[in-house]
C-alpha cells in the first residue's frame, strides 16, 4: 500500500497549509451560482469547485447530504466529483457522518474507502454514537487500504453540548472518551513516529476546557469545521488549537463558495495565503 | 396531509403485530440466495423480500449501507425497493442512521422524507450525536409530510455502553436525555390522544434500568432491533418492554432472510403468528 493517510495529511498540511475547501452545493448556493437545483446542478457545482481548488489547496470535503438529496442521480454526480478531485491529486474527505454497528458499518466503510469503489474517497467522517468500538471494522478497512477516518468528537453547535459533555464514571466527557478511544487505535503508528490515520472532527469554535478535552497524543489529523462563515478566522487557529495546531484541517465552505464560480479560485488562493501567513510557513 | 406517521404505525401494529422485516442484503446472504454481489443482486434481494413481506407484515426496514456499498447503482436499486415496498402498502423505515447539523441534516431529511423524492420512505432512522436539537429541521420536514423519524436512543451493542450511559449533571444518561428530548417534541400530538411520529431505536436486549431509561410518555413507536438472530424472542417482548410493549416494532433480519427466498414468505408468516400469539391479538 502507498503512504498511510495520516502521513499524507501531514505532508499536505506542511506543504499547502490547513485550508480545506468544503463542497456544499445546497439549494441557495446553486441558485447563486446560476445552476439548476438538481443532480446536474450539484455535479457542475462540485466539478467547478474541484477545478478551483486544484493546485490551490491540498484537501477538499464534499458534503454528502447535498448530493444524496437527489437520490441515485445525486450520488452519481458525487461519484464524478470524487473521481475528479482524486484525479486532481486532492485529498478527498467524504463528509457523510455514517455510523452503525457490525457488518452494517463495515459496508459503509467499504463503500467509501475501498479502492475502485464508485464512491472511493481518501477518508470518511463517522459518528461514534454506537461506540468507538463499533468502528473497529471501519478502522480495519481504512488501515488495509491506506485510507483515513474522522470521528466526530466535539462539535461546536450548541445543541450538542448536553450529549457531548455528559461524563462517564471517571468524569471523562463523551468528547474526551471518544478522543481517548480513537487515540488508542492510533498508538501503533505513533511508535513509528507517524501520524495516525484515525482523526477527529473538532469544531473550530469549541472551547476545549469546557468540552473537557485536552491536547492529545499520538498526533492525528483534526478536521475543524467552523472557519469562515461560522466565525473562526485564520488568526484564531493557533490560539484555539495550541500545540495541536499543526494537525488542524481548517474547513471552509460558504465563506469561499458564496463568492461564486468565477471568483472562487481567487478567493481560495487569498484565503490560503492568509492561513500560510499565520502558520509562518 | 394523510394520517400522521405515529397513528399509522399504531394502526398497523394493532392489526398486524409487531414484526418488521429487515431488508439486509449483505454479501453472505446474497451468496446464500444465489444472487450476484452487485447492484443487480441487492435489487433482486430487496424486491423478493418485499414480495414475501407484502400482506404478511406491516413494516419493512431496508438497511441503506448494504445498498450504498455499490454507489449510485446500489442507491438506484434501493429506490426501486423503496418504491415497490410503498406500492405494496408496507410502511418503509429507511435505516440510514443519518446525523448532521443545520441545512446539512435538513437535506438528509428532504432526501428520505419528501413525497416524490427518489428515496422517499415513510420514516428515517437518525443519530442524535449532534444533539436532539440538531434534528429539529428533520422533525419539521417529517411533520410537514406525515412522515416519521426514529432517533437512536439505546442500542444493545456492548461498545455503546460507555457513551450512551454517560450522564449529564442531573444524572440522566445520554439514552434517557435523548428520549426526554424527543418526547418533548411529541407532546403536541399526545394532547390530542395521538401517538407521536418521532420514535426511538431501542435494542431488544437493552436492560432499561442499567441504561437509565424508564417507560415514557407520550407514546411513540419504538423500533427494536435485536429480535431473531441477535437473541430476543417473541416471548421476550412483553417482559422486556413492559407497558411500552404495544409500541414496539420488532425488527428481524437474518433470522428470516437466512431461510432463503423460496421459504421466506412462509417464515415471515410463521413468525408473525408467534408474535400475534404472544401479543394476544
Amino acid at each position: 500500500m502507498s503512504e498511510r493517510f495520516g502521513e499524507r495529511v501531514r505532508s499536505v498540511l506542511s506543504a499547502r497549509g490547513p485550508l480545506c475547501v468544503g463542497i456544499d452545493p445546497h439549494a441557495a448556493l446553486l441558485a447563486a451560482w446560476g445552476l439548476t437545483d438538481d443532480a446536474r446542478g450539484v455535479r457542475e457545482f462540485g466539478l467547478r469547485t474541484v477545478e478551483a481548488a486544484s493546485g490551490r489547496v491540498g484537501i477538499v470535503k464534499p458534503q454528502v447530504s447535498f448530493f444524496e438529496r437527489f437520490g441515485s442521480q445525486g450520488i452519481a454526480a458525487l461519484e464524478d466529483v470524487l473521481a475528479a478531485a482524486r484525479a486532481a491529486g486532492l485529498i478527498v474527505i467524504a463528509d457523510a457522518k455514517r455510523g452503525d454497528i457490525g457488518s452494517t458499518m463495515d459496508d459503509y466503510a467499504r463503500a467509501w474507502l475501498t479502492p475502485g469503489s464508485p464512491l472511493e474517497a481518501d477518508a470518511l467522517t463517522v459518528s461514534p454514537f454506537l461506540g468507538v468500538g463499533a468502528l473497529d471494522g471501519t478502522f480495519a478497512v481504512a488501515e488495509q487500504h491506506g485510507k483515513g477516518v474522522f470521528v466526530l468528537a466535539a462539535t461546536s453547535n450548541p445543541e450538542a453540548e448536553g450529549l457531548q459533555r455528559s461524563t462517564d464514571p471517571t468524569g471523562a466527557t463523551v468528547s474526551a472518551s471518544v478522543i481517548a478511544g480513537v487515540s488508542a487505535r492510533n498508538a501503533r503508528r505513533s511508535a513509528a513516529g507517524e501520524w495516525g490515520s484515525f482523526g477527529f472532527v473538532i469544531g473550530a469554535t469549541v472551547d476545549w476546557s469546557t468540552a473537557g478535552i485536552e491536547p492529545f497524543a499520538p498526533a492525528a489529523p483534526i478536521l475543524a469545521p467552523g472557519f469562515g462563515a461560522q466565525g473562526a478566522t485564520p488568526a484564531d487557529l493557533r490560539p484555539r488549537f495550541g500545540r495541536m495546531s499543526d494537525a488542524v484541517i481548517a474547513s471552509e465552505s460558504r465563506s469561499l463558495l458564496s463568492v461564486g464560480p468565477v471568483e472562487l479560485a481567487e478567493a481560495i488562493s487569498a484565503r490560503t495565503a492568509e492561513y500560510l501567513e499565520v502558520a509562518g510557513v
